[in-house]
Order: C-alpha cells, then sequence, then structure tokens
C-alpha cells in the first residue's frame, strides 16, 4: 500500500453537475455556489465548459462565469474543453487551468464529441500549444475509461495510448473518467497501477460516477494504487438529465470526511463544505445525494442525530 | 489479499428495512417480497425480529410470518432477537437462524435494549441453551463496532471481547455491525484483521450502513481482510424513521453486482434481484436508494441508456 499522506479535491459540481441540471443555474448563483466551495478549502474548481452552446445551453454562460469569478484566491478555476475552439475561448476568458477529454473509444468520442479518438489526438497539438504560449497547464482527461455505455469493456492499452499522448503533449496530469459508473475495484486498481508503472512522473486523477454504487469503493481502491487527484462533485451532484437519480459524482463532503477520518489530507474544511452543499440545495431547491450532508461529519454529538437500533 | 471466491448475501430488508419504514408492511407484502428475494437466490434473509411489539409496531407479526413463509426451499430464515424471551419465541416460530445482537457500548445498549453490554452478557447462556436444544444456529451480532453515535470510537478489544462471549457460547459466526454508518475503511481493516486473527475458525459478517456515503468501501475493505459474508438490503431499504434519507444498507443488487463483476460468486441472480427491488419499491410507492436497479447491470445495452457526455 503506497497511500498519499495529501490528495488534492477537485470540485466538478458547477461543471458536471450544472451540465445537466434540468434548468440553466443562473450566473450569479453559480458564483455564489463556487465562492463557497473556495471558501471551504477546496484547491481546485471546474467550473464550466467551453462546449456548443446549442447542445449545452446550460453552460452557455462560461465565459461570462469565468471572467467574473475572482481569481488569484488560492483556489484554480479550471475548464473543460473539448476541442482547440473550446480551449482559445476559455484562455481568452482567464481560465487557470484546462481539463481536455477524449473518450476512451471511437463510438463514445463519436456520440460526445463527433470525431473518432485518433482525430481528438491530432488536435491536441492545436490545444497545448495555445495553452502553451499563455503556460496555462492541461489535465489529459480520458473518458469511459472503465468501460463504454456503447462498446462495453474497454482494453486498458487503449487508455493508456491516449495518456501517453496526452504527456508527450505536455500534460500536467491524466484523470482517468468513469463515466457512466462501470467501475470495480479491481478494474480502477489495474489501470491505475498499469499507468502508475509505466509513467511514473506524473500525477494521476480520478472522477467516478456512482450509477453502479461502486463511486467510493473505486476511490479507495484508487487511493490503494497511489492515486492522489479525486473528482467529486458538492452534495453528490452530477449525471445525466433523463435519469436524474441514476447518476452523481462522489459528494465532496463524503470524500473529504473518508479521507480526513483515514489521516489523509484535503486541505478542506468539512463543516464548510457541508454548509455549502446545503447552500447549494437550497438554491437549487432539490434534495442531493450527499450522505455526510445529512448525517454530519463522525463526531458523536452530530452523529447521535441519527438513530440505529440495530 | 486474501480475497473469499464465494461470500454469504444476507438480506435483511425485511427487518432492517421494515422495522423502522413510517407504515407497517401487510404480511401478505412482506411474504411477497422475501419470496421474491429467496428467488433470487439469495441464501439467506433475516425476516423479521422479535422485540417488543409496543416498541417497534412493523415488526408485531413476527410470529405469524416466520410460521407462514415455507421452510426448507434452500433460503435461511433468520430471526433477530435482542434477548432470551425474543429467542425463545422465534424459536417457537420456526426460525432456521437466530441473530442476536449486542452493542459495543454500555449507552448505546442501554438505549436499545435497556442492559448493559455485562447483563446481555449473562443473558447469552439462556439464549444459546433455547437455540441448542433445538440444533439451531446463532449469529453473534455486535452494534455499534465501529462507532457509537453517543460514545464516539470504540475501542476494538470491547468488540473482541463480545466475540470472544459469543464464540465460546458456540455462535456460529460473528457479525460487525456499523449501525449507524460511522466506518471507514481502515477501521473496518484493523477490526477485521484483528479478529480473523484471533478466531481463525469462526465466520465473520458485515452489516454496513451508508449514513456517510462509505458503506461500499467498507465492504470493499472487509472483503480484502478476508470477511465472507455481508448484511445487504433489497433496494437499499434501512436505516432511520425519523431520517428517512440519510441512512440505509447497502443496497442488494449493487453488492451483488460489484461482488460478480470481481469474480466473486454470490449465487444471487442480479437480474431477478433488480426485479424483487422494483417489486418492493412499487409495494412500499416510493424510490428507493439502490442504484443499479436504476443504471441496471454493466452490459452496453443497458448502460447506454444511461447518458454521461463528460
Amino acid at each position: 500500500m503506497s497511500m498519499p499522506k495529501h490528495v488534492v479535491i477537485r470540485d466538478v459540481a458547477p461543471r458536471d453537475g450544472f451540465q445537466s441540471w434540468p434548468e440553466f443555474v443562473p450566473t450569479d448563483k453559480k458564483i455564489e455556489i463556487i465562492e463557497a466551495i473556495r471558501a471551504a478549502g477546496v484547491g481546485e474548481i471546474e467550473i464550466t465548459s467551453f462546449v456548443n452552446p446549442k447542445a449545452v445551453p446550460q453552460m452557455r454562460d462560461a465565459a461570462e462565469l469565468m471572467k467574473t469569478v475572482q481569481h488569484g484566491q488560492g483556489c484554480i478555476y479550471a475548464a473543460l474543453v473539448p476541442n482547440p475552439k473550446g480551449a482559445q475561448l476559455a484562455i481568452e476568458a482567464g481560465a487557470d487551468k484546462l481539463c481536455v477529454v477524449i473518450s476512451a473509444t471511437d463510438v463514445h468520442n463519436q456520440a460526445n464529441v463527433r470525431r473518432t479518438v485518433s482525430e481528438s489526438l491530432s488536435a491536441l497539438d492545436d490545444i497545448f500549444s495555445l495553452a502553451g504560449k499563455k503556460s496555462i497547464p492541461v489535465i489529459g482527461g480520458i473518458g469511459v475509461a472503465f468501460g463504454c455505455p456503447f462498446q462495453g469493456d474497454v482494453p486498458p492499452e487503449d487508455v493508456i495510448k491516449i495518456a501517453r499522448a496526452y504527456i508527450e503533449n505536455g500534460a500536467e496530469s491524466i484523470m482517468f473518467a468513469d463515466t457512466t459508473g462501470m467501475a470495480t475495484p479491481p478494474r480502477v486498481t489495474r489501470l491505475v497501477e498499469s499507468f502508475k508503472q509505466q509513467f511514473t512522473d506524473t500525477k494521476l486523477g480520478l472522477h467516478f460516477h456512482n450509477n453502479r454504487g461502486t463511486a467510493m469503493a473505486n476511490l479507495y481502491a484508487a487511493l490503494m494504487a497511489g492515486a492522489d487527484i479525486f473528482d467529486t462533485a458538492l452534495g453528490g451532484i452530477g449525471g445525466c438529465p433523463n435519469v436524474p437519480d441514476a447518476a452523481g459524482n462522489l459528494p465532496t463532503a463524503d470524500v473529504v470526511y473518508m479521507l480526513e477520518d483515514m489521516g489523509i489530507e484535503t486541505g478542506v474544511d468539512l463543516e464548510a463544505v457541508i454548509e455549502a452543499a446545503l447552500l447549494m440545495e437550497k438554491i437549487l431547491g432539490q434534495k442531493l445525494p450527499g450522505q455526510v450532508m445529512k448525517s454530519g461529519p463522525r463526531e458523536p454529538e452530530r452523529a447521535a442525530k441519527v438513530c440505529g437500533t440495530h
């Protein structure tokens, strides 16, 4: 076991949560939530994505949002970009970091950005050049890394191949995304260990969805295999607009709670991130799946509020 | 890593789920659900508890239920019993197995059964004598084994001490319960390994609640430490009547899905247990927290129904 002493929490709620929220979340409300996440000590927030506003109208305020948030307060404001055009717009709007995503299968990448994996890979040069000129770090994200809803199993080599292309282009870190919650712990262990053996100097992040209830077990497996960056979302928001209950990212407070109890530092104030989640729940007007935001931390006086006789 | 090749799934939904359900679930509906769980291949179901009907009116049909279900179909119908009187009633009603529960802290045991731990321990002799006369196996359950909502941390020695008393009395297995979801993986690893070192011949089960989002990670940690019996509940039902969203047992389908994907046999048919969960949801008229019952198994054609663009 080579568990890290400190991990980086990247909150992706404003991007992965709001992109699929049934209604557009007003920009000022997004800023209020982003500010609450930052104030809780989260070091990086994926606040938006620069995608086609016709395809994802919830992200239509990407440029305005990125320009309005107050940069330089110790929190990195990242943007997801699917292509060079998105990268250009994100850089112009002042993004601190980019996260590129390529799906590990042609069929999913086609569905997502209408390109084959090879076509997306050949656009990397442009994206990294644009970012490089402004010294903006780029995360190399790989979607459906643990299974594809169209193809099924994804050979680890296909994922590693994309990771290698990112690293050769100068990616600051790699992010494996379990886009539709198809990972289980042994699949995670296998891919993370394979990556760590081949790329000893590149940091590795994981992005888990809870479609099948395995997300926290997957995170634990990734942690034991040496990963030290985790995407989470305030309140466990995220997923699919058509199946609201079915998915969701790992709730930030649940992950912070577990890691801190394990003696792993996150830099995040648990009470503050619970408050931020409750604020977001109020703003959105809907119950969110986060558990620690309901049960409270592990202190006896808080825990006693939740009964349990057997 | 000493992961088992086969694990036993004990579905506790009819006991742990229905005991806290806001309304009494009619006996015939309970039987319909129990039958669906059995037909899915679950080898053991905790169908009721023989407790004071004034304290837990949802279990007031315990004797009738235990007498009415059809025994001898390859599924063990167990009953939770808090004391010798409960054991007597359960045995008279034809329970195939008993599960005794003693909390690991005096304060929780007092709140639960109005006895100190020592007082509950001294009643074990009577319970095991009653069961022994009819050759009925007894599970030694230990509540708040990973943390107590009143006391906080629970010294592992206090848990092991109760386990030893059970084993000396002839318990067929030991069950550590995380009654209010206070466990995290390292706490699980520590206690399971400690138990395994001291009691090499006794089977160990785990009962996790998801109050803080860690239940599946805890199960994975327990599995790696060599535990091979897991309590789960159809649909992830369970928890506290006053905080309906806050708790819940591990959903049976989610656990079966994850274990089967890991190559660990459960004997349970995943599709059938999903159908059983959907049946229960229909009977109870409320959405349940299970994820695989919403997203389906890992097959591409099913998974593709759940979208996820990034």
